[in-house]
Formats: structure tokens, sequence, C-alpha cells
């Protein structure tokens, strides 16, 4: 099942890792426990809509900017899968 | 501020309307209370990330086009406002 705080938890993680920068950081800079967006990132907990904007503020990437990565994210999950047809058979 | 649960809500209500849907039928079909569809609809509660799923699901729209319209929308509330430059001033 296509869970939407698992999809919006991994375009979280993406960017912090590829800003360098660790959950303490950015938990403090966002002023959320380090706990709960561990939980969020790891998609164990739903993001309030609040909390999401202070994550992304303490990210300093845009909500629309997630959005884009999650909604490319789920489309791909959604496609049909191609199924092989052996011609030969 | 823009706020992930009211843009999801506008969304699964305009496709509801689209429909020509009542939330009674909806909420029934997705198996969650009126009380609750009618909130998330109105942005004033955060839908799970499963029960958005069933009402994805009971509007019969994948949760790929809800984010579609939802990044769209959030996009387009982010932009930035156009100043008007009065060049005979």
């Amino acid at each position: 099942m296509i869970l939407l705080r698992s999809h919006i938890g991994s375009a979280l993680r993406s960017a912090r890792i590829s800003q360098g920068r660790t959950l303490r950081d950015v938990a403090k800079s966002a002023r959320v426990s380090l706990g709960y967006l561990s939980e969020v990132e790891r998609g164990q907990k739903e993001a309030s809509s609040e909390l999401l904007n202070a994550i992304c503020s303490a990210l300093e990437i845009s909500l629309g900017e997630v959005l884009l990565r999650v909604t490319a994210q789920v489309r791909t999950h959604e496609a049909p899968t191609l199924t092989v047809v052996d011609d030969a058979a």
C-alpha cells in the first residue's frame, strides 16, 4: 500500500542527507523533538501540516518542492507493472 | 500559512463535487464517518495516510492524482507575488 507519510518522510530525509545535516540539527531548527523528526522521516508518524511546514523551513525548502518529489514518487509506485509477454510460448 | 491538509481537503472536495456525490455516499464507501470526511474536506483534520487512501478509493481517483492537484495549488500559493511597476511614475 502506498502511504503518503512514507513518501513525505523519505523526501524530507533525502533533503536533509543531501545537505549533510544531522537529525539533531534539523530537529532543533524546526523546534521539534529529535524522536518526532526521526519517526516522520521513517514514515512511522504523520507530520501535522504545521510541523511539516516547520521542518521544510528548517531545511530551507518549500512545501511545494517536497510535494513535487512526493508526487513523482507516488505516481511511479502507482504506475501499472509491465507484463512481459513471452511470444515464444 | 500554507497548510497541506487544507489543500488535500480542497482537492478531495472538488473531486467529490465534480462527481455529484454526497458526503454521506463517499463517507460510507470509504468506511469513515461523515463528520470525519467533512472535517478533512474543510482542512480541519489531518487525514491519516490510510484513511486518505480509503477516501481516494471511494472517489475512484488515485493518490497521485490528488497530489498532482495539491502540488499545483501549493506551488501557486508559494509563487512570489508580481509587483506592478508603473513606468510612468
